[in-house]
């Protein structure tokens, strides 16, 4: 399967049916969710820990894999939150970006991160 | 849109939209990205800080738009991410439930933990 | 040495000799440090991801050092943070304390968790 | 005070003032003490989570006081963890210092970070 295939559906009743099958709706609580997926979060920059920016931009063909599956575990997670909230996850995501597009318009932001001011320009330039 | 119709694919291309719209890809690199998803993630979790695992099986009603927000938030980040090291997130996420599914067996794992050495059981059942 | 002896001045120095005979000043900027630290935080939390608040309270002896290792990292980056910015650590705990005792005073706040809003209380005690 | 007279000793007895005063005990439980060192953390890498390492490099003064404040945050929660496992923080951080020393001998890793093979090197040199 693949992202032109699969819908959320898919992949959050996969991950209901994996929960259930190991009696561990009882851990997959919402505080004890928001703990891994913070902890997924950490092994994932942990790949990116010492790194400039720049370099992030450019891994290594086989660091994509570890990558890739820390990157899956955060969503698995996510799953399963929106699983057990009863969450539809397509419309809560496509709302919240349908918000950040209201809140960021492109034409004022454009090129601009937000926290602009925590730095001292020295170049003149960003 | 709902988790029956939307596809990874329809959410990845909205995000790849609002970040080219808005000229962010130069701030969307892999490091940054894995911070920005550290951070929801723990935005996520303060709405449990305090709460016991019971408590946050029992939110508020009025708690679960906050909630879906913060959760969003790491979805849409992850799929940023996905976007720049185009990635198919379906088929990463599948082959890891796939593994994790061979790496803890129902009938081994069921109703278990996997830290549950880390505390004493005083009660005798866990 | 101890609690009782051992200054963050102490600590401070101790660890800004490791980093320079590392050559590791240029690793460690505020923007790496402030992702060792929640690197080692979620390690931390490892620890506890799917324990009971209550299991969390009776730790295996066992336990107690690897926690006791994950501690001392989050707190090894954070002197080596304050030794980048040049910050008197003690001092800017201390005032952080005092603001944290006007804002949450005593009488008001005693035996209350801050976001007890966010679950619903079935029996009438928190 | 200051770092130079300051001891962990110190620090550890005001928090844990701080937090019997307000009959905090309850909540202040080692899983719950390592979502709050989490979550502060975050904030401390919001403050850098758009900026380039160099860019972090040199923070603006303004920056420095809400930047310590969290540096403070964490501080503060790793002190009450110490209380709550009775743990000599001190003794603690400089074992751990003495191991780091011994994993990563001087000689060998010097000006060397260690995921150093996670991106492509262009320029032949890091």
């Amino acid at each position: 399967m693949s992202d032109q295939q699969t819908t959320l559906h898919d992949l959050k009743l996969r991950m209901a049916e994996f929960v259930r099958a190991r009696d561990w709706e009882q851990f997959h609580t919402p505080k004890n969710l928001s703990m891994s997926i913070a902890i997924e979060a950490a092994e994932l920059m942990e790949h990116f820990q010492w790194l400039t920016v720049e370099q992030s931009r450019n891994l290594a063909p086989e660091a994509l894999d570890d990558i890739g599956e820390e990157l899956a575990d955060i969503v698995i997670y996510a799953l399963s939150l929106s699983n057990f909230l009863n969450l539809d996850l397509a419309d809560t995501v496509l709302r919240k970006m349908a918000k950040n597009e209201r809140k960021y318009p492109a034409e004022q932001v454009r090129g601009k991160s937000h926290k602009y001011t925590y730095y001292q320009d020295k170049s003149g330039q960003e």
